[in-house]
């Protein structure tokens, strides 16, 4: 599985159970309920650390809770399946309708006329900008390049296509733009309990300078990004990528490397994390968190 | 003229000028010091914003201001032509003598066992973190990419050719180390009356990074990369690169760039800077361009 | 209505709906309803942007939603006029009533011999202060005038009428006389979901020269003067005013006026928001507007 | 009782109030319940300030709310006492588990080879450091001298009995260590609705310049060190201590002594709070303060 | 002497020390001496705490020092009064040439399209932005109404007399404004040897608003606005004026008025100090302080 | 040589220099000099990272230079023996001078009713709180106990003395009775080029305490407490004390100590440093460290 994007990990990982759901072939439901874990937990194997796809499958896997008629194995396998099913589609559905939602809160905040920065390629953020646009106010971006998977170059063309005035920087210019800059907005592979926001390299960065130059920072996030384990204090595992993002290291005897893939900005450089439920303060994470927990049993996978 | 850094812009300069001096041919003092000072207008002329060009410059033609034997035209004329020649060969052993004396006092700084962190490649920063480490100290460095050139990639060759422990990142990424960094240094490429530092594009993040972790960020810079202009109120002009040094801008329709050389690094995130006369508070930079103007007479050029 | 003070305008509201209450003929409780909801709707439209207003009148028209007898259109209607009368008086005494459970919190933090400082005109904050005083305690105020209406005027006659020791001084002195001061409470227009503070302009001055100078800044707000729309992402809308409240524009040919009402304060510079129920971080506005959101109906105006 | 410690001092209240229970006679479920609220009214006297101990009273007091059988007031006593007995077990052994339950959140921040750093002499800090040593992960701490009482002595003398590479460093050294050290952990006294921290003398300042240094600064607090009455606005009262903890008077003619004995560490300076639940952001104190209101009924003491 | 503006006091006293010289008859050098400098401490009585006038004074007192013919009383108090009267011409002069110098650097740091905050009526700050209109610029200016006595208006009027956009707001609304300034300008009082900036009530106020949405902070000061006696610890006494610039106190009984004239921006909060020698760090004021010490001999006053 | 303080220390060693001076036997001025030098440099190697004892034997050497008679080997000898006594008596009037006139200038700062805070017993800082109280201001003093020498009480102990209202603390409590203080006098160990000052273990605490709470912090320094040899980028060396300082280690089994004695106060939290020519503002550090390299020829030792 190599889908970028936390968003879509997580709707991918719901359509896979969901494919799996239809074709599982199960003489009782404890066996069809046990193959669906198994293959919840194989998926989740794949990205032990992606929060996003774990939360996806939980919320799939809701389908296997559901009252059975009671009246044999074969029906109520197939009222599993059904479950399943439907579990796993409304997950996808509230998820492409959490970014709509989002986009609808988040756009609020632009003024005609404002200047906004991003950096990555988030489909949240983008969506907030975009909708700006698309409501007829006069925006201006300023997209950092994203080094070293360069995805600023996805978001300048995304933008640039639906017609935006965008200009491409490379990361190292976010403060010397960030004087003309009225907005910030970014995305989130992980939000923790504790309000930190976990996303692309670089991202904390742009934080602190607009920090430093009282220009807001939002970060885009829908509820399936927060992490329910960091409330335990489990720590965010940042990958290491390969050197060869960087620089091919054959070229470069005797040179280290290193590539971690995020980087963690601290709640207190956020002014507000958007979520398909609205604007909450960073540290209303704890809330978002702790529903979360009430809703979806994390003891299963 | 394509050469990079302030240094060797300087150097070259003054052996351009020398050179001139060698082979120009006139019949009175004030044909040749007519001709010299044309020929140092048009050096300037190819990078009117570059400081340590003008300081270099300016050094040498201190030159043409020697006692004359007063004996005859030729016989001044080849007296203005040595003194120009031992003038810039003077600036020229000044300019290589400074870089020498300031690697001698910042590699004071470095102890053993701390890791360092640079940006681009400066040749005075270059210069300090290797003294540390001919002086047997155990070092490692962390050495940001530096796009959209990537002047990064010649300083981990520089530091790994000889034999220091370092570490390629990528810009975005100084933020993440700079929690395992003991301290910064960078180059200059034009240091301000008031104690702020022009230098390649991101080095401001980096000081910005650096401020927020108490570590300290030293900058390494010549007397003649200090700007007298500027205690006139005058602006360092900041040049716009080409988009090509970051994208091919014909593969984005539709995007602008925006791609400037340089950054502004405020006096009050830098804990020193370092000349050849040894580490001053950023606000020395008044003192040390009091001098320079009482020492070059720039009203000629 | 011209009535001053987001607390009046709230009972003001609720008052007239209530008067309204009590002489609407209805044939059906559907037409007392939808009366009812009109003139909330016209009271509404008087001041769009005055959050407290749609509070207090949805406080009330939760009175609409009584259990009605059921026997027959005119018992009906009498019920919900009696409900509407009692829901809208509810309001009032409870809106009352805060005021005093918030001045009962806010003076505990009030010490013997405490100099407080406050902007504006709040009966929030005039309340605690002087319910402090009514303690026994031994306190000094320092009041900002308030430019451009000068409210600062009656907050200095009403401290002074009560015995207090109180000192006026222009808006711009605040900083100056930081130094002297242990605590400032400021009232509030309106509290976002995010947790920042729309108040009147000066006010977030008053909060960052405090927060310069670790003198704790407290916000009295009752809990209808939180804004459940700014969890969707709504700017509270600020007004510009009159330039005659500045100057007399026909004495200044060609001069712009720029007179916003009031200006907004970030939560990192509130050490806790005072409500009738108690000093909660300012972030725990988030909670605040949940609640509010759970019992008040807002799809109904 | 001369007990140190808030979590000691709330188990040993616990234990107090389950002996009385034992011994008591009662005529009737009345008397039963009079005698316990008054033993538990008598324990909270002598230590009116000690959140913990009025907290773990009311949750042994929960135990005078069982269900009675209702078969006559002997049986009912005895119904009454083995309830409160229960209840005050229960507390107990939830307060040992909570700190254990602390200790398992908070070392999962602890990776191998960090540097941590503590102040005076808390169970859960110690207990977060030791369990993190016993998962096999190689670690250092630094450990404050903690001025007057010297609690940090104990500190050392039970993580080097645990096998812990520990270093004693007075107070005033905290500043100069803290550049060595990845992440501070503290206990709590008391923290306050708004996220405060009430701690001994010093803690605020060794948060301070780990701020500075952007070092994670993390507070053990189980719940029951959580203040009720803060949320209405009291403020911890803060115990000044006598001269001999500092020297002898009499040695010091004319010279006063300041010594309270705790601080208030500002919640903007806390990165997480971590309770038996998890690490929650300081301002989720308001929370829990919340939920403890709605669990334990404050009237009664 | 009712006159307003440091500069233009200092020119004032030159004058009338001009206008004195003139006129005085005296015996012999001695005398004529002695009564220029009885004259000069008669002006300087007048205003005791305005270093201009004192430093005007001192600089038009130079005129004493002259060499003398010696060929004879009337020829040598002539020759005193001759260089009495030059003396201070040179210092009216220099002073008028300082404030165009001063304007020349100021203004090459406004950029086309910029726009400028200002408070107060600062000739040296309103001659910057003027200069950078006259220059061809598109720029425009917020300035504050400078409560109480509200000199902002004449600053908005010379401003739009000029022709120069311009927008009157309230002192309060700085910190609104800020946001969308690029450059502040402010004027000063007294500038000490350790950089501070004594200046009009509130100048502090948008320094430090400058300072949190990293807004370069510029102050307009002639050298004879240092202070020579700050550097030996002297402080600047600050005015206290009438109450009734700020409100009628026979209106409010029992009221009491806190009226400093001015207040004091600390150097960290002030990128430069622009003098008629450039822009310098404010630290510089040391050196300018000791270049007055040497220049002018103040121990004759 | 076992004397504490560096004022005493500068003025012991030039005393001892004047000593052997007086006794030392020599054939000639060059066996004089020689035998001078060699005594400095056996006094020097006592403690060869004491900056004020290097720079009173710099002073004193002065007196190596003088003129010589030139008529004879024993003229020239007794000649440079008066010059040495001569040198080494001006040293110490001049540095019990400079005491006083910095307390002269530091005082002014203290206005009537203010309270101060001191750390460890400098000379200079109680000098100046003295002369504050001998001008008749009431004044109150807090004094942090200074562990581990705990030299605080010897400071109380003299303010007692002096009937200055003074009260004891341990170090921790400086960040709580920040809130009450006005101002901060310490004294100095060595101030560096870069205007850093290093002084008793806490002292940059405390400077971070005030920089939170905008209370000014001066340092007391004597001229030849600043270090010529840290422009070249020498660090300060800091001694690392005995552990028997804080506790017996042998009762702490396996417990390390650490202790060093001086830690570095930042520039930036630095309002002045107070020198016997006045307060200047620290980066000014660099300006004294200049002159004293022209008045010192320090390549002597």
């Amino acid at each position: 599985m190599r889908i970028r994007g936390a968003g879509r990990i997580a709707r991918a990982a719901a359509e896979a159970l969901m494919e799996h759901a239809k074709l599982v072939e199960a003489e009782s439901p404890e066996e069809f309920r046990q193959t669906m874990l198994e293959a919840a937990r194989h998926l989740l194997a794949t990205r032990p650390t992606a929060v996003s796809l774990k939360n996806g499958l939980l919320h799939s896997l809701k389908g296997l809770k559901i009252q059975l008629p009671g009246d044999g194995a074969s029906a109520d396998v197939e009222a599993l399946r059904t479950g399943m099913i439907e579990a796993a589609d409304r997950f996808i559905a509230f998820s492409n309708g959490a970014v709509a939602a989002l986009a609808e809160h988040g756009s609020k905040r632009i003024k005609d006329g404002f200047t906004m920065m991003t950096i990555c390629n988030s489909s949240a953020a983008v969506g907030v900008i975009t909708k700006a646009h698309r409501d007829g106010k006069k925006i201006k971006v300023y997209a950092c390049e994203t080094r070293p998977k360069r995805q600023g170059l996805i978001t300048v063309r995304e933008l640039a296509a639906a017609g935006i005035d965008v200009t491409l920087i490379v990361d190292s210019a976010a403060r010397t733009y960030m004087k003309q800059t009225d907005l910030v907005f970014v995305g989130a592979d992980t939000v923790t309990a504790q309000g930190n926001v976990v996303n692309k390299i670089g991202t904390s960065q742009v934080a602190l300078c607009a920090q430093e130059a009282r220009v807001p920072f939002f970060v885009c996030a829908e509820s399936y990004k927060f992490s329910m384990d960091t409330l335990e204090g489990d720590l965010v595992e940042i990958e290491e990528r390969e050197p060869e993002e960087i620089a091919d290291p054959s070229d470069f005897p005797g040179v280290k490397f290193g590539n971690p893939v995020f980087d963690i900005t601290p709640a207190k450089y956020i002014n507000a994390i958007i979520t398909e439920s609205g604007l909450i303060p960073p540290q209303g994470a704890y809330d978002v968190v702790k529903t979360l927990k009430e809703e979806l049993d994390d003891t299963q996978l």
